[in-house]
């Protein structure tokens, strides 16, 4: 059973304020939960049906420390999601480090991305086309909120988050930046340089900042058709990665 | 002022059944409600601040019957949107009917699409890669749902979506029929005839339906780099998209 206390406790992870006092984030749901039992994050507390306990046995046993079989209206009172029929797991928030970025390989730079979904869709995207770093600035939105979480739909634990001032970031990158605008080449005839580079994606309303522009080397516009006015954040970048890995599909100089 | 009679009528067009026996659906934001403005939509009622008609006065005028000045907290009331600083229109739905598909073009077909902001991205990407027509299985969610239209982003007033049997219709078609799934051919590789076809994306969890698959004449597949397991059906459109407007850049044949 799901005491007052953890119930208080699970839902005070919904709160970023609470997540770094608590250097603690929640996963929830049976796609994000079974990832999570082969990664190498830490669990610090598994409260899971008894369903997914019969589904995933050896991986629980293996990976958790302790677990509690709770039930799904429980979960449904602790957690975020409407319906909880898998598990909440509360897990160490990883130290917020600097990736060593090798030659060849391609990072994502997030600049103010301020919904969760698009968030966790990036990450997803990221996943799916090897991407395993993601620098974003600070007032990008948190990684571990809940929704974040949900929308990377388990690849939170294979993707690299690190969130710093990308303007000091910038200025001692050393390799070829790529920006996403409304005028710059199209993205179909790019080179992208097989030693690597940096490509980043602004805000959902108003872009790239203008103070980070003097560090873009080459300017890149996803080619227009009919008659949006733009594409979301996320689609921009689903249509970058497939152009990226069409010319460098590895992370690695041959 | 909005009456109580309004914001009942307004509310209940959140429903699905209730804008079926309306023939109405609701556009609300600036954005929706501009591009509204230039259609050729037929707007029955228009709600909006002060501010918004300042700001698209001309527009208003030469497009709108009639229309009423009310507050902000009005239109929160009878709304969808959590915060409304534009208006609310009630627009005349379109007949449902299929459309003239011709030599060259290329269209969506979605097969039982459930999530309204997935409905609405796609929307807002076909608008974007010039596809004017999707067609839709009578099962995929209503695309003068709320949440879709706002998701569209202003886009449904260019493409028009027609909601019909799948089968039926595929039996019917001639031109090539494409069909996304885990184990086709290369994206990057797949010849796109010129003289046009179909696109079918499946369902969020379950792809596309099997009764469907005999009628697809090349199967397609997003190559994947990583480990992600699946894409989200719209992060999967706007790759294949992008992938047709690169060998396809228009719906005519030349």
């Amino acid at each position: 059973m799901l005491s007052k206390n953890r119930i208080k406790f699970l839902k005070s992870l919904h709160q970023k304020k609470q997540r770094y006092e608590a250097q603690a984030f929640l996963v929830e749901g049976e796609k994000s939960l079974s990832e999570l039992l082969v990664s190498d994050f830490e669990i610090l507390e598994l409260f899971i049906t008894d369903a997914f306990f019969q589904k995933f046995e050896n991986n629980i046993l293996s990976k958790a420390k302790t677990y509690a079989i709770v039930k799904n209206t429980e979960l449904e009172s602790a957690g975020s999601l409407q319906s909880q029929s898998a598990g909440i797991a509360v897990v160490r928030m990883p130290v917020n480090q600097a990736p060593i970025i090798r030659e060849g390989e391609y990072v994502l730079v997030l600049d103010n991305i301020q919904d969760p979904g698009n968030l966790g869709t990036i990450v997803r995207l990221a996943d799916w086309y090897d991407i395993r770093h993601i620098i974003c600035s600070s007032d990008t939105v948190d990684i571990y909120n809940p929704k974040t979480i949900s929308a990377t739909m388990g690849s939170f634990t294979r993707v690299g988050l690190f969130y710093t001032d990308l303007m000091a970031f910038l200025q001692a990158n050393t390799i070829s930046v790529y920006g996403t605008l409304l005028a710059g080449t199209n993205l179909h005839q790019i080179h992208f340089e097989p030693q690597g580079g940096l490509i980043i994606l602004g805000n959902e309303a108003h872009g790239i900042s203008p103070h980070l522009l003097p560090y873009i080397h080459t300017k890149l516009t996803i080619p227009r058709i009919g008659q949006a006015e733009s594409l979301n954040v996320a689609m921009a970048t689903a249509v970058i990665c497939d152009n990226l890995r069409r010319q460098i599909p590895q992370n690695t100089l041959t």
